[in-house]
This record gives C-alpha cells, sequence and structure tokens, in this order.
C-alpha cells in the first residue's frame, strides 16, 4: 500500500473533509490533495468525482470556497481535489501565474527544464486514482470528472482520451482549445515543445475533432468573464461538439465571472448532474 | 450620506456579493465589511442578518468559507458581515491572536491604549447599521444577528442590550461568559478595566441573570471544539436560559469543531431559522 499522510481531517456536512499528502513517483515530489467522504453505511462504496483546479490554485481554494460538501452528502459522493502541479524548491518555476508551479496544465512535459517533475498528466490519470482507490471507501466503477479553467481542460482532456472511465464530464468555465489561446501556447510550447501536431492530445477540441467522444458533457461558463474572448472561447467547443453530433449541454450564465463565485454558484447543479450519472 | 467604497463585486448564486469599506468615526479607521444582496424585486426591501466574526478573523473568512449566499438567495434575506476590530498602524495591538486587532469583542473600550480605536459595540450598534441601512435595500424592522465564537458573543450581548430590535438571535459556538472564561478576563480586563461589575453588559449569561431576554434563541456547539471547556462552556447559557425560563434550542453537535467546516454545515439551517422569523 502506498503510504498517505493525513493533513487535516473536519467533521463536515455529516462527512469528513481530509487533506492528504504523499510522496508521489510520478512527480517526483510530495503532493497534496483533499477528499471529503460523505456519512456511508458500513462498508459501502461511493462514487467519486474529480475536481481539477485552475491556475494558481491548490486543492485549498476550492476545498474552502467550492460549496460542494452539501451536495456531495446529499448524493453520497466522495469528492477528490489534487493540487495544479509539482510542488517544491528542486521543482523549475517561472515568475508567470501561468507556466510553471500551479499551471502544470495536466500534462507530461517533455522539454526541460519541466520533464523532471511535470508529468501531471501521469499523476492523475493513474497515480492517484491508484492510491485513492487504496485509501477510500470509492467504487472506482462510478467516476465522475470536472474542473474549473484549466483544470475544464484538464477534465475535458482526460475524459477524452480515456473512454468509458467517467460515466460523467463536466467544467466550469474550461479553456477548451490551448492550440487556439495564448495561455495553452505558452504552455504547451514550454511543456511539450514547438510540434503542435503534438499537442493534439491535449486539446479537447482537437480530440473531439480527431475522433473522441463523450457519453455526455455540461459545462458553464460565465458572460462576465474576463477571460472568456481571448482564452476560454467556449465558442470552439460549441462548434466541435455540433461537428461531432455529441451531446452536450454549453450553459452561459450571465454576469458571472471567473471566480469561486461563479464556481460556487453552480456546484450543487453540477454535483446534481454527476449523480444522475453516477448513480447505481 | 456617508461615502462608501466599493472594493469588490461578484455574482453569485443569483445576488450580488460585494465588499465595500469606509471611513468610520467610531473607531477612527477605514473599516471593511462584506454585504451579500439577492436577486430580488425592483424597489424591494429585505430583512437583513448580521454575522459577526470570531478572533482572528476579518469579513473575508465567512464571505469565502461559510456558505451562506444559497440559503440567502433561497431565503431573501440581505447577509452583512464586519471585520472583528479597528485595522491600521497607528491602531494599538497585542502579539496574541486574542487581544488586540482581531479580537475587539464587540465593546467600547475605556483603557489605554485601547479607548481610541476599539470602539466596536458603538459602530456595529449605531454606525453600520445607519450605514447599511442608507446604502443596501434593508428593511430595518426585520433584523436578524448571529456570529461565530467571540462574535456569538457579540450577536448575544448586542441583541440582549437592545430588545425587540432582532426578530432572531441565534449563535455557531458563541462565547457565552466573558466573565467566565480566560478569552474574556483577558479581553474585558484589557479593553475595559479590573472591575467586573463593568463587564456584566458584555456577558450573555450576566445579561441574562440581570434581567434581559430574547424572544428565541438557536446556538449550534461541536462537542469535538477543543474551546469547549475552557473557553466557551456552553451549559453556563444552557443554565441561564434554564434559570431565566427563556425559550432557546441549544443543540450540542456530535463530533464538530471550531473551525468554518462546522459553521458551513449548519449557516442553511441558520439562516433558515431566521428566515422563518424575518419574514413578512
Amino acid at each position: 500500500m502506498i503510504a498517505l499522510e493525513t493533513l487535516s481531517t473536519n467533521k463536515a456536512h455529516g462527512g469528513v473533509q481530509g487533506v492528504y499528502s504523499h510522496a508521489s513517483a510520478a512527480t517526483g515530489t510530495p503532493m497534496t490533495f483533499s477528499v471529503f467522504v460523505p456519512d456511508h453505511a458500513p462498508g459501502a462504496r461511493l462514487p467519486v468525482l474529480w475536481y481539477l483546479s485552475g491556475l494558481t490554485c491548490t486543492h485549498a481554494n476550492v476545498t474552502e470556497k467550492g460549496e460542494y460538501r452539501a451536495a456531495c452528502a446529499e448524493q453520497g459522493i466522495i469528492f477528490v481535489a489534487p493540487d495544479t502541479s509539482p510542488r517544491g524548491d528542486d521543482v523549475a518555476d517561472d515568475e508567470a501565474y501561468d507556466f510553471g508551479k500551479g499551471a502544470g496544465f495536466y500534462v507530461n512535459a517533455t522539454q526541460e527544464p519541466w520533464a523532471a517533475h511535470f508529468q501531471m498528466r501521469r499523476y492523475i490519470e493513474d497515480e492517484l486514482p491508484a492510491l485513492v482507490a487504496q485509501h477510500f471507501p470509492v467504487d472506482m466503477a462510478r467516476q465522475g470528472i470536472t474542473g474549473h479553467s484549466m483544470g475544464g481542460h484538464g477534465a475535458l482532456t482526460i475524459a477524452l482520451r480515456n473512454p468509458g472511465r467517467f460515466r460523467s464530464v463536466s467544467a466550469f468555465a474550461p479553456i477548451v482549445s490551448p492550440l487556439n489561446c495564448p495561455w495553452g501556447e505558452k504552455a504547451l510550447t514550454g511543456y511539450i515543445g514547438p510540434d503542435r501536431a503534438a499537442w493534439r492530445e491535449y486539446d479537447a477540441c482537437a480530440l473531439i475533432d480527431d475522433g473522441a467522444r463523450l457519453p455526455d458533457l455540461l459545462v458553464d461558463q460565465g458572460t462576465a468573464d474576463g477571460f472568456l474572448a481571448e482564452q476560454l472561447r467556449t465558442e470552439l467547443l460549441e462548434q466541435a461538439v455540433a461537428r461531432a453530433g455529441m451531446p452536450s449541454t454549453i450553459r452561459l450564465q450571465h454576469g458571472y465571472d471567473h471566480s469561486y463565485y461563479f464556481i460556487s454558484t453552480f456546484m450543487a447543479d453540477h454535483v446534481a448532474w454527476h449523480g444522475e450519472r453516477l448513480k447505481g
């Protein structure tokens, strides 16, 4: 069993909100994540919802501000929130908020100096699920995934690359096409290199164009989000799912911005939407 | 009209979460507070719930972690969260977390060097309500008050000293008797001086013993709260309301601690409880 250190536990909404740390083989660093386990019958295994965070965030932002616990307690869903990058003094970094620490973009970096630790795809797709399955009462046959902004990009691309793994996929204000926005161009050039063909597996719209499909999709996007026009570009996802004939519900929410005030407003909706698809 | 500076507004749960600053005559400093205004009909005036925070907090803790907006939106209640003390370089302070900045205890200090700025009773009882009534669509005939820990003490004592002002009063893990706990003894000695008779107007149990009454009262207290036995002493409030024959619901919540994980769990309950009493 992979060792897990408990950093804190607090009773909340009838369950336990914990924060944990472990030595990651994928990133070669300690990694911290949070898990909310609702009250449940002894021996029961619960569906799990993965939440991937956005630029500059750690597990803590959604854990403190996400307002997911009441809904997860009601639905009986375990909620897991990983960090967004490796951390530590020996991890390469950049001065910018949108590259380096806090900005792992859920890729396996191939370029120096990033390749040594920035293996967030492997961490989120393989290592953390194995760890969570060992330590928490999860039913790995019932997984959903969601995320915000860069984490919405992570949720969409991970689900598109792993058909059948997730019964439900949603996102809050996701980056839908790193090939077509400054955040994505900067990060993928830095982590993956200049060959844009290699970026396609990290681009939700390109993955859909290349044939990947989701069973269904829920996206909420605020109309007052300052990143919408240049970085998030929800219209590209709308066009991709239309071309593919893929079922989706993409909602523009009037007056909402990019903050946790937006996320927390629609969190219960998303948890309920996942809950419907994760039952039984 | 007293001038108000808007520091931020974010759409949330259909309403607006704002943070504001103003020059306070009571404290002689700038003071920051947050207000959530739910969506409402044009011209409507809504009931207002005051939330007083605990030691070390500012308006930000409950604003980010309190999980009150969904419930306030549902109930149509405006939620106001002030700071816990004056702030600024020329404000006296103490190294301890439980005295000085972040620890105003909702008193009017009479002792030096505190008297110059630590006038939080006057600020919360008089100045801030006048300001809020000028700038927000509140119905001041329908006010409720609640708070956490030191702020629970504030809510109880302010309501007990102002009969008829609040239709509803509740508290999360309140300090119920500063006369009988180390936090209270330290703070009141420092702010008010050694004459313990002068402390009684800042002690919920003493106010009740001296004849003050609330129409009703809801208190939640976690059993795993590390401050319960020595500082909060819920049993003293239970005894005081029993002696007085005052209606109250004082609930011990198994396994909950003193954190916002506890507060956020029971916040919707409290908002609904206030909502019932603030209707119409």
